[in-house]
């Protein structure tokens, strides 16, 4: 197994299988040293599991498993990156992730949701795992998900 | 006429004339072997035609006529792209798009939508067209348009 | 004092200080020749001043404070950008602006609002300055931001 996903599993976070091609677009496309996901939803086997906080809008009544929802996504993101790396050993750093949250009226607590995303990938790379941010409120996520993440990471040369 | 441009004739879809700098920001900008196009607004000889689905929020009965709207945004994104490469058979990969979609409350099918653009790339570029996509349910967009296309594509070698 | 931080008090616009990293992201990443900023608010000294523009959904009443925020945003994601390359001047080209803007129902120039944005960066870099641009109404924002401001840029070689 890769370092990062011992490193996950340690966490108690696995990576889900890798991601096939929806359609006509990929999971994951990589261009030179950049590798860069599709918006992830926070899938679990095919799922959105409301009880699990993954569908409809969030607010601050249930912000705690919206994070949880966008840990989700970004294992899946994680997961479209190993579908085009084959080992996420490969990566050299966490580049950019942008974390839209589904939100309601007056919730202003879109970086305490994208901060679930944002741990995930410090326990999985530590320092390299540090990354630029945007966390955005919208309106409405495909299929009525919660949040959706999308993430850039950099390749590990030679 | 190039391969790109006869391709995208035969699907029946025909590329706007390149578009020029609006104001104090460009239609696309290159950066090594990239190329950023900023946001596309489906304007057809500088309107937005509401009957033909390009303005105004989106919904379930309108959904098909939005996804047409994301055709035409994604033609004038390529269109940008042409304005920095001169050729559109200069792009390697179609590496990735987000669409952002004016949502009505409930609209959940912003992957729908979205389809409308990432079937013009496939018409375009066949595999290569293959690309990473986020779509993103927005509160408004900028003069009521309905959907706006953001496209990141690389460039070939030599 | 840099050439670009000239330009920038010649124009009557001040860089704030170089933003520690907050939690486990940062306020910009290097890759390569590309460094990405995080998504800025339209902070001063710490603070998000609702009479400045900085607070609250935006609405053609007070758009033009809403664009003075987007100034103040644009600046933050300068000085995080020097943060990670030392001096503005290794700037080769801004590559690209996304501004996010909390829009009230109907609110439609949110490309107006961008422009603040944009003008701060042909005051600083002039042609140089000139980007490619997204901008986008949004339900919500972090703290109740009326603007979030995100920038990437191409660092100049040797």
């Amino acid at each position: 197994m890769s370092l990062v996903e011992t490193r996950l599993e340690k966490a108690d976070l696995s990576l889900p299988p890798v991601p096939e091609a929806a359609g006509i677009y990929d999971p994951a496309v990589r261009s030179g040293d950049l590798v860069f996901t599709s918006g992830q939803l926070p899938f679990v086997g095919g799922e959105l599991v409301a009880e699990e906080g993954c569908k409809g809008k969030v607010n601050e009544i249930n912000q705690a498993l919206a994070a949880h929802a966008a840990r989700i996504a970004v294992l899946n993101a994680l997961a479209a990156v190993k579908g085009v790396l084959g080992d996420l050993d490969h990566i050299e750093r966490v580049i950019r992730l942008t974390v839209y949250v589904a939100s309601e009226s007056f919730f202003a607590n879109q970086h305490i949701v994208a901060n679930g995303a944002s741990a995930v990938l410090y326990e999985a790379f530590g320092e390299k795992g540090r990354h630029a941010r945007c966390a955005i409120g919208v309106a409405e996520l495909p299929l009525d998900a919660s949040v959706e993440v999308e993430l850039v990471v950099s390749v590990r040369k030679g």
